[in-house]
């Protein structure tokens, strides 16, 4: 299973101490270059107001199944995290698109560092449920700090 | 950039026929099996009532860049289509976690193909922008259809 990347993003977080946590403010511009070889696949994409960004979580080395989040006292099975370092160090972010400028896409809240190398761009469809029905676990915590 | 799986998908899907489109009704049951030395990792994650699975669309060979979608007329970019045969055949689906058996996840709404190669598991957060609001390109047609 091998992959080859579709593109690069260039972001204004030159190191991962400058990602925002999940969920914080995300608003940063980043542009997403897409490889000329590629480009012919972005029709129709200014449609749609997000997009679903995969990408390669270039600088993570190895991996630990329990992980302590940043600001939490307890250990969290890693599959429970959004933790970078993953057996499959795959990253996912829902992303504003912006606008388009050939074969870049400017997008709003792209939470990858500076050189990502980017795997897949699908359209975002909203999903069906309630969010407020949705349980999102150890995280309930910070919906509510993040909410008050 | 070479991946392996954490586990592999159990689904009443036996042929790629047989998956549900996009956003049309996916409310079959599939278990999710994850490999016994990653399963530590699926510590806290009875927490969320729903998951990102991202998985290898292993029956892909090739890809176009312009492709037209089943029940269209029209050809559409192909990162603006949600189609397996991609340049990085990465599959995505947001499932609701139904129970949890030792390292096996049972799950409602996951459109992959029985034997799907498990890549990752990450929590579900809601997103913070209003369905509503949400533009999605060529396919609002289908959401008027749906609808109605």
């Amino acid at each position: 299973m091998e992959l080859k990347p579709v593109g690069i993003i260039h972001s204004p977080y030159k190191h991962t101490g400058h990602v925002p946590r999940v969920h914080d403010d995300a608003g940063a511009i980043s542009t997403i270059e897409v490889f000329d070889e590629f480009a012919t696949g972005l029709q129709d994409i200014e449609g749609f107001s997000h997009i679903v960004v995969i990408y390669w979580f270039h600088r993570s080395k190895g991996y630990h199944l329990l992980v302590k989040p940043p600001g939490e006292d307890s250990m969290r099975g890693l599959f429970a995290t959004r933790s970078p370092h993953r057996p499959c160090p795959l990253g996912l972010t829902v992303a504003e698109l912006v606008s388009r400028k050939d074969n870049n896409l400017i997008v709003k809240g792209l939470d990858a560092t500076d050189g990502t190398p980017l795997l897949d761009i699908k359209p975002y469809l909203p999903e069906d449920y309630d969010p407020h029905s949705v349980r999102i676990g150890w995280l309930e915590g910070r919906r509510h700090r993040r909410s008050n």
